[in-house]
């Protein structure tokens, strides 16, 4: 048995952690946030990493990888503005450059980039945090802010486990993200800090399982960026672990991040679940629940508040998997839309449905009467503001 | 030798064809545009059709597809407003209960629907156009304005060919298509009709080859529809033929009219062309280029006018293919963007951008530097209007 409690500021609750966000001039609105921080450890930590599929990885994943397999770090710089990729390797040589003038002793430090493609970094400027830095703050509502883009609020969260013996552990965490956003790995950065004394094969393969069910099931926009990274550090410190309880409290921290990401989706104002179940098999599932996610038509009835279930069905056929409109059943939470037996939408239906669209939070399940696959991703509208957002941002 | 000319007039072009549209109360804006029309040929003509690769095919596709391999017919009857899809048996039933209504005789007649998914046929509706038709008219543009949904303009093209040896067979078509268009097949309606005599053999292979580099090639929103068709009519009565001639007329009538409903992409400004060279072969070209006109993120840039080359490349990187950022290069029309040893943009240079990114149409292409394989793809840009006519769209 354990408890998990959940606890105000982030970052802050996790022994032997500190951390800060300054800003240095890159930012300019608003400009009382950051644009450097960073995360460190008065130990070195264990570290374990998910990084972007995409072919064209920044280059400070690049850097990171450059590491021998199972290196400890205790330091993390992250620059939000500018995301040195496509850079090359200069990208890589101006990351050696920047941290040979850091002013703190750290074992093999970390960066990580968010921001516009295609731009070398301004070495000067990210420098010049170094002496704004203060190494012993516990800064965390700083520093999620300056990690920011394009998100409209940051994003901070923090559990305590309490186990059975007595002994408890922490675990926290910050990220950014609002657009861009794949099942094929959100776009986004996220540290997860703890003081658990969790293994590092541990840490990989609960890492990859609450990956799974987190940030690869919430869709914004189909596209999956160049620096995508979520990292995990632990320093043991707590002296306490349990391995069921932290798969446990590493799945919810992942996947309400995973959902604050979502709501923050760029202009979007609603989150939907799109459930496929009935499929010849998960991967189908999988593949179908995607295709709705993703959908520009789905996403922009969702917006537009229709029940234009008919695009859900037309999504579902062009997707490519086995179904078969007899055996399709459509449902906008516990409503049922469609049968066979039930082609279409009478008045007081369609009424009903109009109230679910509504809501802010809803689910839309589809199952096809195959067998038995299932799959559940998130997915959310596409508002005016997803195109303003997206066709003036750049600098 | 021939000749190839433009004419006026669409459909009317065509010997023994007949057409016309009205509206029957179904569509009420504008209302002075049809809503069910018919083409028709006095003597019975070859037909051979593309339909979609949606695996919920609408009711009229089903009804075409019960007639015995290579039939004849004389009759095809559209309408607008409702797709007949999702509708089961009960809507292949519908048709063959509107076709025993019909006062004219006619030879294994065809329906084709476009609109509203998951409603039946307002049966009684259609049937009164048939007292309305004026069955000896050759009224292209009233057919072709029957057609539409959210199409803001018509679409009619006709040619004559002149063969060397005196002889000249005619070819026409209309289409309609706006939204919902995916290199999977166009989303549309598009029925060309010919006096030329073309073996059947002949109509099956060169319409399949037209369908691949016209209508396979454009974008709109990555969505393929439940009631795709591009159906070809031929009635023989020029007694004129030449194959080569057929192929080349056949090829640009089908690319002018995807291009047509490209730049009548739903609130979209502008075309771009995709083109992807140096690929490892044709299929991974076809892949990445694809990508690009589906990116919702390169799509909204396109409309935002921001020379962000970073997007383009995050997309590539993102679409699974074999890449190298060492050896990609990026243009806008002949201006280089990016390459390994030009990172970023200049001043100049990304003025020059602006200027392309300014035009109405315009290329991107992406050399990848691996082998030889290529492919070019159509899109357009994704505009508050796209956000406003699908949020809207149904009724």
């Amino acid at each position: 048995m354990f408890k998990i409690f959940t606890q105000k500021d982030g970052l802050a609750n996790v022994k032997g952690f500190y951390c800060d966000g300054v800003n240095v001039g890159m930012k300019t609105e608003p400009k009382e946030d950051g644009d450097v921080a960073f995360i460190r450890s008065e130990t070195v930590c264990e570290v374990s990493s998910v990084f972007t599929t995409n072919n064209f990885a920044a280059a400070p994943i690049k850097h990171y990888q450059r590491y021998p397999k199972d290196f400890k770090t205790d330091f993390v710089l992250i620059n939000s503005k500018n995301a040195n990729a496509m850079t090359g390797k200069n990208g890589i040589e101006d990351i050696d450059e920047i941290f040979k003038s850091l002013n703190l002793k750290t074992t093999n430090p970390i960066m990580s980039s968010t921001g516009v493609i295609g731009y070398r970094l301004k070495k000067e400027l990210i420098k010049s945090a170094f002496d704004k830095f203060d190494y012993e703050a516990k800064n965390s509502y700083k520093t999620a802010r300056s990690i920011m883009t394009t998100d409209s609020f940051e994003k901070e969260l923090a559990f305590k486990v309490e186990l059975e013996d007595g002994k408890s552990f922490n675990i926290a965490a910050i990220c950014k993200g609002a657009g861009m956003i794949n099942p094929a790995m959100a776009t986004m950065l996220c540290f997860v800090i703890t003081d658990a004394a969790i293994p590092k094969s541990d840490m990989d393969e609960l890492l990859t399982i609450a990956t799974k069910q987190s940030f690869n099931t919430i869709s914004v926009d189909g596209d999956t960026s160049t620096n995508d990274t979520l990292m995990l550090l632990a320093n043991s410190q707590s002296k306490a672990y349990n391995k069921e309880a932290f798969e446990m409290v590493l799945n919810r921290l992942t996947k309400e991040l995973a959902m604050m990401i979502l709501k923050d989706g760029e202009g979007s104002n609603k989150v939907v679940a799109f459930e496929v179940t009935g499929a010849k098999d998960d991967k189908q599932a999988q593949t179908a629940s995607m295709a709705l996610s993703n959908s520009l038509l789905v996403k922009t009835a969702l917006f537009g508040e229709d029940p234009n279930w008919g695009r859900i069905a037309s999504t579902i056929g062009a997707s490519g998997i086995i179904c078969d409109e007899d055996s399709l059943v459509i449902k906008y939470d516990d409503l049922l839309i469609y049968s066979k037996h039930k082609p279409s939408l009478d008045e007081e239906t369609e009424q009903k449905a109009f109230k679910i669209m509504k809501k802010e939070q809803y689910k839309i399940s589809c199952d096809l009467g195959i067998s038995d696959g299932k799959f559940i991703s998130y997915g959310c509208d596409l508002s005016y503001d997803y195109v303003k957002i997206n066709a003036d941002y750049r600098t």
